[in-house]
């Protein structure tokens, strides 16, 4: 690979949002120097795909996410893309510097850019502004960078990207930082004084000057950059990177339901016997943690006493057009035949009394991979990966520490940036082939090619609806499933508003009877079932909304494929189409669903909303009313259906 | 100073709940080997003042909280409790590890023993089981350990204590990390399938097995130990050795008011009449940013355009009776005549574009400290020091990053465990022995002779009590203020959870009127005026509460002497006094005052509330009705008083 110690070879300048490049000229190409004749800190630039650079700088961590990729570059569709290589950061625009803390790093940011990316994050959208540690948790409450899934991908409207490559809880700030030696000025004007908090905090003008990125406890990384020429292509490039998008089985795409935890065998088969008696499609059945022998921490064995019989199980379920999902998640209960074989090849702490495998070292990955090979046999479609991710803030926090140390040389920390990733790695080398689609609670970098949706126990359906768009950006999967609704219209509500989401999945764990019998969690687990008649027509309205999915699954399919092949996400906040239209910049609660379709779903217990048409002319799905884009619009729940909009011209049915 | 090595010192034994100390043996008095002698991270154990012990381990960091002491280890205090000396741990109980991410400390658990600390917590109480980031934040919305206030000082209902002086974000685990090498065996009992979150994660079993402390970024420490013999009597010589508990001057225990920010001279005047036609008693009026030429950041001089003549107004006010306070934070704006003689004694970052002067240097703390005495000789007789928390999470975060460097050395995550004793430090050195009572929006560790309370954006008023009670433990204070009321019963409501709180404050700094005239926000901020009946009829509520709260004045003085005599924090939660009583250990919504009254406010919105008396006999103190501790009692909130007990046979009008 030739390295290129690139200088002067883009000028980046900005007015006021308007970008100027200029093609790449190398003043010189060399081959790669002895790092004793280099400044150690001295980034190191080198192109490896199209549009794509690996910039090197000092000595990176050992253990970092690349070493997991599932899947190599995709250099034959990157090669497809524009071939104009611009570098989105010089040499100089690098300062960089290592202190006791880490490894620091400022890059410059341009007025009237806008920043996104850093994974899931359900709280915000918009990362221009703000402060975020890149933390792993199950609980991200609050907009501070803390997620199920963290990703250091960043793209900018301004049309270019970067991923860091490191497992550490990196502190990223796009502007807000005010160097003093930057030296801005003070206003001039003094500012009104204010009258409410956000007055005080929120519109002072805090210079947005630069990128300043703290990679601690780290005396290195490697950073990635990625081209456009637009913001989607960036996106783009950042997933071919990454090994591409994922593909995944039509059947995925159509009904999910998730029995409840305490069902046996006869218990499945009644919830079964359910949904075929009330006439609702469903694809795909999961399985909660009692299939298992010990759950929480996991067996990862059938339970005798709840299915005598699993093979029974899985052919009732089978004959019935469903495929099985299984409830896990990876800590080994000492009763578990994986606990002898994995007792020196875990972490150093355990979780609810169970391993932790270390499934970064081949001998882990092997006994855990061999394992779940073992219930696919059985006729298993795929798995639900739970808890993967990390807990600090309960009363009774449940994952690793940080300060935990794994047979791999990774701390727990480290651990808990990848876990995801490893799981699903081992999951997918275990499926050997067999198309499968599942859900995770953590993912990374890399993840993009990987067939699982993300969820959370948060519930609040606004962040829900965020998390669709915010996650797409790193080229992962969300969906905002539905467990209970409150009450009727609730359940329809967030049913709707999986109509066109990456999973249809309603998640009844907790409910010993379907949702749609009763809609109020506490009601159902007592069994109090909803008067006939209610229970008669919320049925139907929660069928009409499942044949509705149902109908879209072609063309969801279609936009997966197209994901697979290009590397651009099937689900797009509509920033990702549009970066240079302002009013798409805090956009969250709707997306575009592969090339023609635009989805804005009415947020549970709200009655209306307002839509902001991307430009082009749109046609109502449902009414056929012509609209033109680039205009908002209002929308009243006054039926059950959620708003989608068809591009005009194209050929949806 | 004899340093001793211990072994063997204690014998530190549990079954369920029970202690069972012996007497301190000194097996050997060695002197002080050379560093090259011992392992490095062997702890040092030294006997520094009556039932305290420093145990160092390591190299601790230069900077640390204890440079900044602002009164010497009360010996004279300490002398007068009990002598015995039974070390809270032996030295092999301590198991260090230094790590790449730090300095790694294990300390056993008993069972049955709970812990408390950890400075201010708004979400939660006690702190078993619970794993914290002690992260200075001025938005802890989580119960992560992130604070206004943390300090790493925590203490067991078993009656002891420790603290770890160190300025670092030090992660805290108070059981429930599982190391292997311990191996617990996992319940031989199924647990039920959970079917809650609640269920899944909070009643797991983990085993509530030891403390575990990383203190990242350092190589050592120096960690302090506090003998009992009773949870209160650690508590007492912490707060002793910090320099003792703060008295203040009698009228800062009565009725403050902070006027609205945009008043003017004449506004202000306006506002102190409506007090005076009112006739609601008030000790200090607060002056908020509008007092200053710029605020946000600071010039910290009078603004010239609203106060021409700033005497006037303090001797307008003095005359009234009322004592001055005026906000204040400490970044300074450049058009400050601190700006350029703070300017190379500033860290790196600019706050809101002003400086912010490194007070940890003798240079800008005489600086500073001089032109806030100005302020005071002009007749000021207080300050409210704002802003020198943190904001991570806000859209617009505003304060220095933990990466920020300055002169002392420190670094922005130093710093910001630092700066609020810093900045007291200061304005107390600037009254020069004058009495003064303030608020401040961040404490640490050796804050406990300081007369501030702390205080918070964050509004939700049970946040609000519990805050009186988590503080009070690391010796601070904390007031429940009142902003507004959304309507009179939750202003009044919010008023009566201050008859014995710490302060009594009206805080209507974004109120143009009287939150009595108008409770309503918005409508407040609109001009619009409580019809007159109701406005009449509120403001009589108000100043009965406001005049019972006059009342209290000598007994809270009383109690603040004590607190200064003695070091027991004149506000407790029971569990404080009652450590061995289970049911104590998660009252956090009241809290004893001095000797003889209990207080349990109902808070905002209830329309009752339980109440768990301590054990005794207790008065009613409105209906005298005699009722018997240690049971619980239910009080309706029929009229405006609070639900306050007095001990029987006490002296309390």
């Amino acid at each position: 690979m030739i390295v290129l110690k690139t200088n002067s070879n883009l000028i980046r300048s900005g007015i006021a949002g308007l970008f100027i490049h200029v093609m790449l000229a190398f003043t010189s190409i060399v081959a790669a120097p002895n790092a004793q004749e280099l400044d150690p800190l001295e980034p190191e630039f080198s192109n490896i795909a199209n549009g794509v650079w690996k910039v090197r700088i000092g000595e990176p961590d050992i253990f970092r996410p690349s070493n997991f990729r599932v899947a190599p570059i995709q250099h034959e569709t990157l090669d497809t893309m524009p071939a104009e290589q611009r570098l989105p950061f010089n040499l100089e625009d690098f300062e960089i510097k290592q202190t006791a803390r880490g490894l620091l790093i400022y890059l410059p940011m341009i007025e009237g850019e806008d920043w996104y990316g850093g994974g899931l994050t359900l709280s915000h959208f918009r990362q221009t502004g703000r402060r975020q540690v890149l933390k792993v948790t199950s609980d991200p409450l609050v907009a501070d960078g803390s997620s199920h899934a963290p990703v250091p991908f960043y793209v900018s409207t301004g049309g270019y990207g970067f991923l860091i490559d490191s497992a550490r809880e990196i502190e990223i700030c796009f502007g807000g930082h005010n160097r003093l030696e930057l030296d801005f000025a003070a206003s001039q004007e003094a500012a009104a004084l204010g009258i409410s908090i956000d007055d005080l905090y929120d519109t002072r003008d805090n210079p947005v000057s630069e990128i300043s990125i703290m990679i601690p406890r780290s005396s290195g990384a490697d950073i990635y950059l990625f081209a456009g020429p637009t913001m989607r292509d960036a996106i783009q490039r950042h997933i071919l990177f990454s090994g591409g998008g994922t593909d995944v089985p039509e059947w995925g795409l159509g009904v999910w339901y998730r029995g409840f935890t305490r069902a046996d065998a006869e218990g499945i088969r009644k919830l079964a016997d359910h949904l075929q008696e009330d006439n609702i499609p469903c694809s795909v059945f999961g399985l909660e943690p009692g299939w298992q022998e010990r759950a929480y921490s996991n067996t990862l064995t059938w339970s005798r006493t709840r299915f005598p019989d699993p093979a029974g199980t899985i052919a009732d379920l089978s004959d019935r057009g469903y495929k099985i999902n299984l409830w896990q998640h990876a800590f080994i209960h000492p009763d578990s035949p994986l606990y002898e074989p994995l007792l020196d090849k875990s972490g150093d702490h355990k979780v609810w009394r169970g391993l932790v495998p270390d499934l970064a070292i081949p001998e882990a990955h092997a006994i855990f991979t061999e394992h779940q090979a073992s219930l696919i046999e059985m006729g298993v479609s795929g798995f639900k990966l739970d808890e993967c991710d990390n807990s600090d803030t309960k009363s009774s926090p449940w994952s690793w520490p940080d300060h935990a140390q794994f047979p791999s040389g990774a701390d727990g920390e480290q651990m808990h940036a990848v876990y995801g990733l490893l799981y699903m790695r081992s999951l997918q080398e275990a499926m050997n082939g067999q198309p499968t689609f599942g859900q995770v609670r953590q993912a990374s970098a890399f993840c993009s090619p990987l067939p699982y949706v993300l969820y959370s126990d948060l519930y609040e359906h606004e962040s829900f609806l965020r998390g669709v768009g915010s996650a797409s950006i790193s080229g992962l999967l969300w969906t905002p499933e539905v467990r209970h609704g409150g009450d009727g219209d609730g359940l329809v509500q967030r049913m709707a508003a999986m109509v066109l989401a990456p999973q249809f999945l309603i998640n009844a764990w907790y409910c010993p009877i379907p949702p749609w019998h009763q809609p109020d969690k506490d009601k159902n687990q007592a069994g109090i079932m909803l008067p006939d008649n209610e229970r008669i027509q919320l049925t139907d309205r929660v069928r009409t909304i499942a044949e509705l999915r149902m109908k879209f699954v072609p063309y969801l399919k279609k936009a997966f494929v197209n994901y697979a092949a290009t590397g651009i996400p099937a689900f797009r906040a509509p920033v990702v189409d549009h970066p240079e239209i302002e009013a798409f910049r805090d956009v969250d609660d709707a997306w575009l669903v592969g090339d023609d379709l635009y989805f804005a779903p009415i947020p549970a217990g709200q009655s209306e909303r307002e839509i902001l048409l991307p430009p082009g002319v749109w046609v109502d799905y449902f009414s056929g009313e012509k609209i033109s884009g680039n205009q908002t619009i209002l929308r009243i729940a006054s039926n059950d259906l959620p708003p989608i909009f068809k591009r005009f011209g194209a050929n949806v049915d």
